[in-house]
């Protein structure tokens, strides 16, 4: 049996230890769904605390040398179904998908090469018989396939339904033309084709081999009704991004807050996405959650900020304990920009399904004015800004009125720092994984001890003798300040063990000389060191290295 | 023109002070769903956060003297759709319907008299007409509003459409009959009905006055697809409660964690019901949060948690700042309970729209053994527990072989303690709502400094002068212990006016004396009283204050 793949491994150890199940697991699961266990769930609040805490709470220092003006918002994942109109959703937010002709399978038409590299059977099978790399192709050997193997695996194949003809297209195409080696890909397309002048090359299904329709925009966002009847206007659809929410709301918040341009709205909250293919883990999954932050900006200064966002979030993540060579900035290029975008910038992460290669874990838009000025024309409400200090600034430079009144009034500019919080699960996951053949465990989770589930595992060494009061109360005296789990059963080794699979920083046990000279051992994950550390100490030494 | 009810008076605060807006407002708003503004949030945080903390991070002492066993969980909104099959919410979680028959209006059965009681404007027009509460019915004066404000207001209702036969048959009901007194409800059914012998006695729409149909029941979960395609296989629901995703983690929770029965699972997120009438505010919307926990415990315990967990969630309330004599237990009549409980009992908070009487705040239901039995039938998973401790007392007792292995295996009850965080946050509205004439916002917003948005408001007294460098720094210090809001400009009354308004408990101010005494002003909400504190105590002085 081969090895199983780091990824395997992740994915393992987070059912086994309760960091991610896959949904409804007792029906079979559900595609494209996970639950977050009680360690999971841990972690990510500590992403999402620490995340609300440096944006919300402490924002960052602006170039000005003072704190950035930031609030928060929780906007409700089901708005009025104009929303998605405005914001282009509902007209472009949708994968092009094709659909097999004989068998119903749905492919994503931008991943149908991929699918056949690496997840079609008869594909596989195929290859093994034969690699076109000359300008002559084995008829005998791919007409004996198709009549084999070919039946069982792809049995609405061209070449398998009618290999003579099939053949004969190809080996016109192809045999006696030596200069002209034939592609994997025409190679690919000629074996799906039957009836090459009436079709042209066919594409063939990765499941059964039949020919795939043409491509037909498939639409992400998941549908549902808001009301008595499943009529037209209940229609509502379950918000794709959480930004829109925010869009909807910058009237009121400068209406109805203190803040002044430039000023920034952050939301942490789910997002739904109808993914042909959710795969990777929790990386694309239908159901997910996000933190965005909304910059609201004069479009003079739009570039500025674009610049400021891109260093500060690079800053975050790293704080968190993921080292800088497994991120990477990446720019997008132009034929690759959303819709509403000038410009964006991916923040990447080497995740192990992408290494060496990387893959996004935030993005960074410049939105320029496209959605106020989207939802300022759907909804007919002004969304422009009145900037007083400007106005002022300019009568002070000796601007004519008319100027004044122009320039004083404007569509902020929008830079949007896009992340998903249950994707920086996985970062953390992924980052913390670290297999280490001379432990127990054989592996164990390097957190950041401040990003760790459990700070500290408190052991009394056995569950008697005066043993469990003392730990037992230390865990009370810790609690409310650490997340703490006080476990006072198994071996000392394997419950060692588990705090390493499960990351836990510390581990502190109460034993026979604790009740002597009051003094515990702290043992330390990633170093495994153990120390004396006296009782009254023990809360200091924590806060020294999780709060510092 | 009338004065504002407290309650719109709230809901006014709410809007101009950025707690809670309703969603898609640019849009018209859309019924049912609410957004949380930059104060709601953080209100909304800190009961979350608070909910968390004293039920997952530091659960309540048990009987026993001991920590309670409490793991988190964070589960998906949309699970696979047996769940909803086994959880009965399929069949019976709905409401009873009648839809009108001329104006298509629905009305929910057991709502209709309190509907043409409140807000219905024929209705109530007609009352200001006539009141039946003797045996004579006024025919002429009915016939006369039948035909000039009956015309405009209720085109549909039978006295209206054909009022002599109407009349007729309500004549030969009433009167000559002096002993028996026609009541409002008989009444009312009796204008509604043309054909009485054909249709019997009718009830009539609020909008309209049109016979309405019979009662059908309204499905309350909300519907979409995942997949490629809107078929029925691919339908899933919006979970209406987070319940359920505990129950079907339940197993995986019991293999893959250190925890034993009895212990409990505690969940906070959104859920969605297609309420037929989203009404008071975010008391019932159609997207909400709540914050659910199951307990697992032996049967013959369930009793007495039962009990436990009453007393320890009224306490839980008071704690938040409810007064005690706004919260009030109710237990379910037997007739009331829900498909899947034995017992339940509510916390009830007296809410501006109950007073006097109270609403529902939190449940706590005894589910029995229901919700692991049905999912064990459904899935064809086993979701017993084999209690190893009971198995060891049990051999320790003495106890036969066969007594022991029938014992020790059963299936948890669960007590399952479920409160709604967004009602939560309603709760708090209404108990910091405070009218005070004599303080320039005319009202203010009294929370618990715990759980106020804002800590602290700092303000330099004039934005000049080296003030701003003192405060600015002040705020930087104090921020990331208390969320803080640095605010230089507006007048200094203005800004306590302001911070009142929000419910900040202290605000600081940084003054002339400031730059040569080192001290600041701290102004305290409730007692207006102001107090020179040393610039270094200011930590102190809060931290006493809000920490303690």
């Amino acid at each position: 049996m081969a090895e199983a793949s780091v990824m395997e491994k992740i994915v393992s150890l987070c059912k086994r230890r309760g960091f991610v199940y896959p949904a409804s697991e007792i029906y079979g699961g559900i595609r494209g769904f996970w639950d977050y266990g009680p360690l999971g769930v841990l972690l990510k609040n500590n992403i999402r605390d620490s995340w609300w805490r440096d944006m919300v709470e402490c924002p960052p220092i602006g170039p000005d040398g003072h704190p950035l003006d930031m609030v928060g918002l929780d906007s409700s994942i089901i708005q009025h179904p104009k929303t998605w109109e405005a914001s282009g959703h509902l007209a472009t937010f949708a994968d092009p998908m094709r659909k097999c002709s004989k068998c119903g399978h749905f492919v994503r038409a931008d991943h149908l090469w991929d699918m056949l590299a690496t997840s079609s059977k008869w594909f596989d099978d195929l290859l093994q018989e034969f690699t076109p790399i000359s300008g002559h192709i084995d008829t005998e050997r791919l007409m004996r396939w198709a009549k084999t193997k070919g039946r069982k695996l792809a049995p609405n194949l061209a070449l398998v339904r009618n290999p003579e003809v099939t053949l004969s297209w190809l080996a016109t195409r192809v045999n006696g033309q030596p200069d002209v080696p034939v592609e994997m890909m025409e190679f690919t397309r000629h074996i799906a084709t039957e009836q090459l002048n009436a079709t042209g090359l066919q594409d063939p299904c990765p499941l059964c081999g039949a020919e795939l329709g043409p491509s037909e925009p498939f639409k992400l966002m998941m549908e549902s009704y808001a009301g008595l009847t499943q009529t037209p206007d209940n229609k509502v659809y379950l918000r794709p991004e959480t930004a829109q929410g925010i869009f909807l709301q910058y009237k009121n918040i400068v209406d109805t807050t203190r803040v002044k341009v430039p000023f920034g709205v952050a939301q942490i909250g789910k997002s739904f996405r109808n993914e042909v293919t959710p795969r990777n883990f929790i990386f694309r999954s239908r159901e997910f959650e996000q933190m965005e932050m909304e910059w609201f900006c004069h479009p003079d200064e739009a570039r500025t900020w674009y610049e400021f966002w891109k260093t500060e979030r690079m800053r975050w993540w790293k704080s968190l304990g993921v080292k800088e060579e497994n991120l990477k900035l990446r720019d997008h290029a132009p034929d690759e920009l959303s819709h509403y975008s000038k410009m964006t910038v991916d923040i990447e992460y080497k995740y192990p399904f992408t290494a060496p290669d990387f893959g996004e874990l935030e993005g960074i838009a410049h939105r320029g004015e496209f959605d106020l000025t989207q939802h300022q024309k759907h909804s007919g409400q002004k969304l422009d800004y009145f900037d007083q200090e400007l106005q002022l600034k300019l009568k002070e430079q000796g601007a004519s009125p008319e100027e004044i009144k122009a320039k004083s009034r404007y569509v902020p500019n929008v830079i949007e720092p896009a992340s998903g919080l249950t994707r920086a699960v996985l970062v953390l996951l992924c980052e913390g994984y670290t297999a280490d053949p001379n432990r127990p465990s054989g592996e164990y989770m390097r957190f950041d001890p401040k990003m760790a589930p459990i700070k500290a595992g408190i052991f009394p060494l056995v569950n008697k003798d005066g043993m469990p009061e003392v730990a037992e109360k230390l865990y009370m005296d810790l609690r409310t300040k650490f997340m703490c789990e006080y476990d006072p059963k198994q071996s000392i080794g394997k419950r060692y063990a588990r705090m390493d699979e499960i990351g836990t920083p510390y581990c502190i046990t109460v034993d026979g000389e604790t009740l002597k000279d009051q003094s515990v051992t702290i043992r330390e994950r990633d170093t495994l060191q153990q120390q004396r550390v006296s009782l009254d100490k023990v809360d200091t030494y924590m806060t020294d290295r999780i709060l510092k």
